[in-house]
């Protein structure tokens, strides 16, 4: 595991410059025993010259077992071991639909969900309304005013929500609202702990769920809200700070930009960024600025999820073909990698490996690979080791370490 | 990592013989892409048989791209994760420079530097002055007298030299008193803690000090001392307590010596002793004695350094004549690794992993491997895994560790 107080004794300052392509649930499986994978199938004369001179391996995202969510996968790839330091549900939920959270605020899941005339949840999830209509009660209730804080509300899907509060003093040590079971009413909102904040927080979240009571009457079948997973910004250590890198972001969905700031990457504009190739023409033209660049490709995880092989494949080859806008930029170390699997076989994200390359011009593990895939990775160089230490080893090579004791 | 109280539950007293072969810095790369190592370069017959019977793997010394000084690297084949167990820096000087440390000492690192008339440090390395400078200053500073304890200084090379103090009620908990900058004084020695013992050797380090400061006078440019890295002997548990091993070193270089003495290893005399063939002799005079023996040859990791391919690759071939010299006294284990790579290559120690080859007449995993060498290390039956893990796996090849739980 990254060890955050060896990294600040041991990083320099200077030093060479890193990429971080990471493409979204890119580890896959054969779609019949003994076939390849999307990755193995698609023809990839770029990365496979990168695997040639390079190193390959595979990284666990979190345990071996587990199948992460995109927040958790993230936060390995960037060092921060996800189990070790976990970040609350309600801020992922709120960075997954571009709610930004800033130190101080509070954020938590919601649900819609029907309410009889005695206030019992009759349907914790308000016969799961399609989208436009969570969006609806979304609209209705944005902007409730709470004296001292600043309310929002996105819809996340279907009858699904978050919301935000920003103000001074708040905790996010309330417990959920939600009663886990029909027949009852929702619980009021509490604090779990004794301190001034949380009992002032609970006050303040009682208050909204209120006023969104009183808003939401007659809008059955979503006219209660339920909310869980209250949590604040887990105020991790910044890039700068342990690493010693100015790091930017490079990714078009909000989720990944919100983690990538959560660990003090600069955001950079993607708006009206579709391909690929775009996305590294935005690398390129901040290059010059930042000493490590983190960039994300969304859609391999979304080809995955649709069980969609083909599209995948295509995917990662049009990807390939993009590569020489990154390799035009001299980065001192390339990694090419994946967040976590996601084969379309599985058509949901998965809990194995995840194939990595590691290239930089020089001082490579020599293997016997001499192509990007995962039966090459799964016996790389560089073993099979948790994504936590990707960063370490970007480090070494790019030479921002410092000798661990004489 | 090695879990003390496991080992100590699970060693049993009687078992077979362990020889642990270090060949420092052993690791190399490939000096152009695709090309061979300097351990793959190497025709080594005896260590390619023990391969093909034995079973291949790659340590990871401290953590996936931390680079390993010397003595931090040696702990971990001794079985001592040197993040949780670290040794000052002054003590790992002290022994570098054959300053044995005992248990109640206190060793620091010292540079000299120039001091003006004001006593204003106007160099903190005295214009980098020769080692043979550095050693006039040393044996000025010899035997400066402080009541109750025995002061000893050596120099470790240029302007850098190794302080240490031997008395009782001693502490290392003592500030550095570089202040890091030209243009202030040096800082007073002042104690980290308001222990008894620490305010008791800082008054004792600001005496010798102010007699070092009177007698460096007029020794421009190196007329002054700075000191950094107090510590004291980290007490680790010793070889005979965890293993319940009898456990011998033969090293020429002192390091080497004093890590073994400080993991509670006879130190066998090694005087007049150059070539490997020499040492392996030494081995076995002593061999009777002991149940385990370290064998350390450092010029591997010496011609590494110097970036001297073909040297490292004729050494590492000169071992392997003599390795018949270890095999003849029938030991029941034979690791042969390293403390960490020194890729020619790279000129410097460096962050990959270690070739290993476990041999013991029995029991081994098998595997493809053929020969001794970085490639069949990488993917070898062993993985890649962390180097304090050597001493478990050698313990049960030698049949000295009962089994855990019924």
């Amino acid at each position: 595991m990254a060890n955050f107080e060896l990294m600040r004794q041991l990083t320099r300052a200077e030093g060479g410059k890193i990429i971080l392509l990471v493409l979204d649930g890119v580890g896959g499986l054969p779609m019949e025993a003994g076939g390849l994978t999307e990755l193995e199938t698609a023809k990839t004369p770029n990365m496979d010259r990168l695997a040639k001179e390079g190193s390959l391996g595979a990284t666990i995202p979190v345990r071996r077992g587990i199948t992460p969510g995109s927040g958790p996968a993230h936060l390995a790839l960037f060092g921060y071991d996800p189990v070790e330091h976990p970040v609350g549900r309600g801020v992922l939920s709120a960075l997954g639909v571009g709610l930004g959270i800033r130190d101080a605020d509070v954020a938590a899941r919601g649900n819609f969900c029907t309410l009889d005339d005695n206030g019992i949840v009759t349907d914790r999830r308000a016969g799961r309304i399609p989208t436009e209509e969570g969006q609806k009660r979304v609209d209705i209730l944005q902007g409730i005013e709470i004296p001292g804080i600043e309310t929002r509300v996105a819809v996340v899907k279907e009858y699904r929500f978050v919301l935000t509060l920003r103000g001074e003093g708040l905790s996010g040590a309330i417990d959920d609202t939600d009663p886990q079971v029909t027949g009852e009413k929702p619980l009021d909102a509490v604090a779990l702990d004794g301190s001034r904040e949380a009992t002032h927080t609970a006050e303040l979240v009682q208050q909204w769920i209120d006023e969104a009571h009183k808003r939401l009457k007659g809008h059955e079948p979503a006219n209660g809200v339920l909310l869980r997973g209250f949590a604040m910004d887990p105020n991790l250590p910044k890039y700068d700070d342990i690493y010693k890198l100015k790091a930017a972001c490079v990714a078009v969905y909000p989720m990944y930009k919100g983690v990538s700031r959560l660990v003090g990457m600069d955001v950079i504009d993607t708006a009206g960024i579709e391909t690929p190739a775009e996305e590294f023409d935005r690398v390129a033209s901040v290059w010059n600025d930042y000493d490590f660049i983190f960039c994300h490709i969304k859609k391999t995880d979304s080809y995955g999820e649709d069980g969609n092989f083909d599209a995948k494949v295509h995917l990662i080859e049009e990807i390939d073909a993009a590569l020489p806008k990154l390799l035009d930029l001299n980065p001192d170390v390339l990694v090419i990698t994946g967040d976590h699997s996601t084969p379309a076989k599985h058509r949901s994200h998965s809990w194995h490996p995840v194939p990595l390359l590691l290239w930089s011009p020089a001082l490579h593990m020599p293997d016997y690979a001499d192509s990007f895939g995962e039966r090459a990775c799964y016996g790389g160089a560089l073993g099979q080791f948790p994504a936590t230490d990707i960063m370490p080893l970007a480090l070494a090579h790019a030479n921002r370490l410092e000798k661990f004791g004489a």
